[in-house]
């Protein structure tokens, strides 16, 4: 609308994000102006807050308010397990799961040739540091079960294979609540080949 | 996730808006800060612009740039012609469809007793105020066809009552590229009830 360029500009900027076009950007910016500018205020305070607050950990690259994150400055978690995961949004993912109590790494992405993200890209140099280190006994690979997920899972067990003992990844299978009817054939298949034993523990 | 405080005020804040859980929330964070500070920037950016900026036109009550609005600014508006909508974003649809001329008049909302809102919180009094100098020859009401905007279209039409000759309202009808068998029974019974002869010019 040309009268009012600022909204305009915004409308585009927060269509930037996935899953908001230009209507939902719009309404979203009326909702704000509804509820007044105590409420844009407090919207620019907290962005404010992730610029200035939120780094990358020094040791595992997930998201931290510390040079070091909550799970690296903590002395009770087991340091001699290592998970490697592409993003931060993993990680949380993983936590919230609440079965793993070691250590992260997180690599910033996966390999992607064709959109240009090759090693040096991910934080791979990093975990061959800390690999190399020799105090890791198991190193789980959680990237993302898609082609450029596991060529990356791939990578990271070669890098892996000369100094930890043992390199593991997440099962593939069904997925908690849903149906097989609605299950895409390769997830099936890989519930079949990985089938267990039922009375086996897990 | 205890170790970002300043991440999770972010999702509470960004999930007030309509439409947006925490889920999306979170998830507009992680895009933000996978695309730098500078997106987070730009963000804070426009919308201190919104903030600062856009303000409420001291003749219309449209969102405005100036102390005028760019409609009620433009001379070649027919200003014996008013169209009272509920909210900014109804008048921005109808310049869309483009048919009207004249000039605005936004309430700020509808008559909603149940929510404590009388007339008083709406811009009547305004509204009456340029009905009375007695230049406008058609009020168009175009509150939205809800009971509540019904409610309030009927407030509106009687105030104008005495000083406006011609005070009209939005035709109810089919919704352009809707189906009949989706349609429910109300719109119907309105566009059966507002038939008009086939070759009645618009």
């Amino acid at each position: 609308m040309k009268g009012l360029p600022s909204l305009e500009r915004a409308v585009v900027v927060l269509s930037r994000f996935p899953g908001i076009g230009p209507k939902s950007a719009r309404r979203m910016i009326y909702h704000l102006l509804r509820r007044g500018e105590s409420a844009i205020q407090e919207l620019i305070d907290v962005l404010e807050g992730v610029r200035d607050r939120i780094q990358s950990c020094r040791m595992c690259h997930n998201l931290s308010e510390e040079s070091l994150c909550w799970i690296c400055a903590d002395p009770g978690r087991d340091g001699t397990r290592l998970c490697v995961v592409e993003e931060p949004a993993d990680l949380l993912a993983m936590e919230k799961a609440g079965l793993f109590k070691g250590m992260y790494h997180v690599l910033g992405g996966r390999l992607s040739p064709l959109d240009g993200i090759g090693p040096d890209a991910l934080h791979l140099a990093s975990l061959e540091a800390r690999l190399s280190v020799g105090t890791i006994v198991e190193l789980v690979v959680a990237t993302n079960p898609t082609l450029e997920g596991e060529a990356t899972a791939h990578y990271v067990a070669q890098l892996a294979e000369t100094c930890v003992p043992r390199v593991t990844r997440l099962a593939y299978g069904l997925p908690m609540g849903g149906e097989l009817e609605y299950l895409d054939e390769s997830t099936l298949y890989q519930a079949m080949a990985g089938r267990r034993d039922f009375r086996r523990d897990v």
